[in-house]
């Protein structure tokens, strides 16, 4: 090579660009491993990563639209060819020898799967793994995908999958200036990443760039629909859901700026009040994931006695029925009452994507404003557009109607067109 | 041994106090293989089966509720010690090392984990897997869980697990003559089981009799509700759903037959009209499979080029997402009727399980009374209660109100108290 290679400060998209005009994904791979050396010993993403296992992997590669593009998998993910640990003692150096369908798809597409990435316990606790918050070492990048947002963020991987439950991507995205995304529920398969909540569950995207997020949304093959190819004259409501207090001043300007931005580019920007019906919105959701982690978790806490309260406690303790159906009874409704409002000519919602920026300290933070978009089973995108006066990342959400996952991807990448540059 | 044992012909709660008397588990191995080599070369119920690897399980089970009890796993289930090939050629000898969670809570339970059930590919197709009805080998046994309620009925284990996303758990019970249920949605957890619709994918249980469903009800924590002591006075209303049409001759007897027994057992009978939300409904059905679907099979499609046109052309041309929306908006709709007419004093319904008995050839057979059930994510059981004047069974469902599958389960119980036979 005659120069140093520096794939790690550049986007999916060129990637695959350098690949199809000739680059070997070794040197993807090699330039991977250099960066990994630089920053992981701070940043600590990774739960597994094999130097020598991912050259073999870039090696034979087949042709795909992702061909050499480096994706971090959260460790909540099944991957063939390398542990799946969940953060949880008994799967310690568990490999399945099976791909979740996400990462399966990646590899048909040519992607080169780099390394497990670091998950709170099960995806499931709010206690961090370990990783740092690449902007500030004694802070968390959120949870519970801290290391997929983490690796993106600081450049060792142009991609990451995550999960989300309750915040579970988006807040990391939030709190480590990169763009995350939560597509429609089930737009992914679900199949091989760890089960809490059947209902909100959903397979969530990093990139440093939004139109990468496009690239994704081929391979997954999203549906079809009316993008935009401007802002002017789009109708954005601005919500802080049923928590407006939760916003600290950080968060408030973030929102200032984008609804700033949006404005300036011709979108008409106005407060969206949401329906009473969404009152209460975030018990339901709190109970449809104690419902559904009883279930989910019941094989775990049989199997393994001195699994954490946080488990166990959930087991032994569900919502009743009755609380149960009302849950998934207002869910429901809100659901329409969202789909009526995108009906009645609401293009997207802006919202915020964290209470502030990232705390310090290993609590993965506070999900209030994402929690009711999992619920809702919307798409939503974290852009990182905002930085605080001390160069703290806090990203604001667009959230579209259920299916409009390119929508939404298009309005990110109209209201921030540039790459975000790699922490470090 | 001073007699033969005939474990198979007995209960899974017989099972359990044999061992707790003191009956090695190896001695209920024993008799499941004899009983195997008798009968699974017609039935043909196992896609695998190894008897060495079952008495070194009988040999090593943990205390528990379910100790020495035989469970077959139908092969779209993850077990961590047998292959999981799905039916699918690019699964053959696939073994992953892990449960499926369902399976792990047996382990727990100290059950005898049999073997591997034969399924239609994915438990999808409508194409047998080469299983036999144990009552007549030129019918279907049904399917998509075709090996777990032959292996039952055939007194080859006292119980398996199936799955169901349309019928695949239901029709199967009805044309085998045993005991099957359909829980509430996610009350077992579907982690590890093959995807195909998240929204309706449930795993099943089949016993031959229905105080052996109270048993695994207590293994996996079913909510507690209340239960009849009696069938007097709880009021039952009779529903052919959305195609009274579909039910022949011998489908209106076995209605017939289970009208007749719970009225003379005290219960109020009456016929259920729907509301006319309901109209429709199992084209919803279909619609929400079919997103969901292309979905689950997206990665099994890219990385298997010659899979069937099932699959491609699901993947290929999904409904679209108006199709969609309203598809599930009318489910969420009538999910919450449906607890309004239970809360209005409705006890449980009584609906066909079949429209008829098991056809003859390889398909298996018409899911047309319960997908809607399915879609609806109530429990349902069947009870074999009823025999054509040539034998053959045809089953009705019981159904009752999400959460109260323990209600469901008596009533099946206090409706057939007796246990099924095995065939052959």
């Amino acid at each position: 090579m005659d120069k140093p290679l520096t794939f790690h400060a550049g986007t999916a998209r060129q990637m695959v660009e350098a690949v199809a005009a000739g680059t070997p994904p070794m040197a993807v791979a090699e330039d991977m491993i250099a960066r990994v050396q630089q920053v992981e010993p701070a940043v600590n993403a990774f739960a597994f990563f094999d130097a020598d296992r991912l050259r073999a992997e870039a090696d034979a590669l087949p042709d795909g639209p992702l061909k050499g593009v480096t994706v971090a998998v959260k460790d909540v993910l099944l991957t063939r060819d390398m542990p799946t640990a969940h953060n949880s003692a008994r799967y310690a150096g568990s490999q399945p020898g099976i791909d979740a369908a996400c990462v399966d798809t990646l590899r048909s597409a040519g992607a080169l799967i780099a390394g497990k990435a670091r998950t709170t316990e099960f995806a499931s606790t709010t206690v961090g793994p370990g990783t740092t918050n690449p902007h500030d070492a004694a802070r968390t990048p959120g949870g519970s995908s801290s290391g997929s947002a983490a690796s993106v963020a600081a450049g060792m991987t142009a991609l990451a999958l995550g999960t989300q439950t309750g915040g579970s991507t988006i807040r990391p995205a939030s709190f480590c200036g990169v763009f995350g995304m939560k597509p429609t529920w089930n737009a992914i398969s679900r199949e091989g990443s760890k089960m809490y909540s059947a209902t909100c569950d959903t397979v969530g995207l990093y990139a440093r760039a939004a139109s990468d997020l496009e690239l994704l949304a081929d391979v997954f093959g999203f549906d079809g629909c009316d993008v935009p190819d401007s802002l002017a004259g789009l109708r954005i409501g601005i919500s802080y859901g049923t928590t407006p207090e939760a916003a600290d001043a950080d968060s408030r300007a973030a929102m200032e700026n984008g609804a700033g931005v949006l404005l300036a580019l011709g979108a008409e920007v106005f407060d969206l009040t949401l329906p009473e019906a969404f009152d209460g919105i975030l018990e339901s959701h709190r109970v449809v994931l104690a419902r559904e982690g009883a279930s989910a978790f019941l094989n775990e806490v049989r199997a393994t006695p001195d699994l954490g309260a946080f488990f166990s406690d959930m087991v032994a303790a569900p919502p009743t029925a009755i609380e149960a159906r009302a849950a998934y009874r207002q869910a429901d409704l809100c659901r329409g009452l969202l789909d009526d409002l995108f009906e009645g000519g609401l293009d997207l919602i802006l919202a915020p994507s964290a209470t502030g920026v990232a705390p310090e300290g290993i609590g993965t933070g506070d999900p209030t404003y994402n929690s009711m978009w999992t619920l809702m089973q919307v798409p939503v995108v974290n852009v990182p557009m905002y930085r605080t006066a001390a160069g703290l990342p806090v990203g604001v959400s667009l959230i579209g109607r259920r299916y409009e996952d390119r929508r939404v991807i298009r309005a990110a990448s109209l209201l921030m067109p540039e790459a975000v540059a790699p922490v470090g």
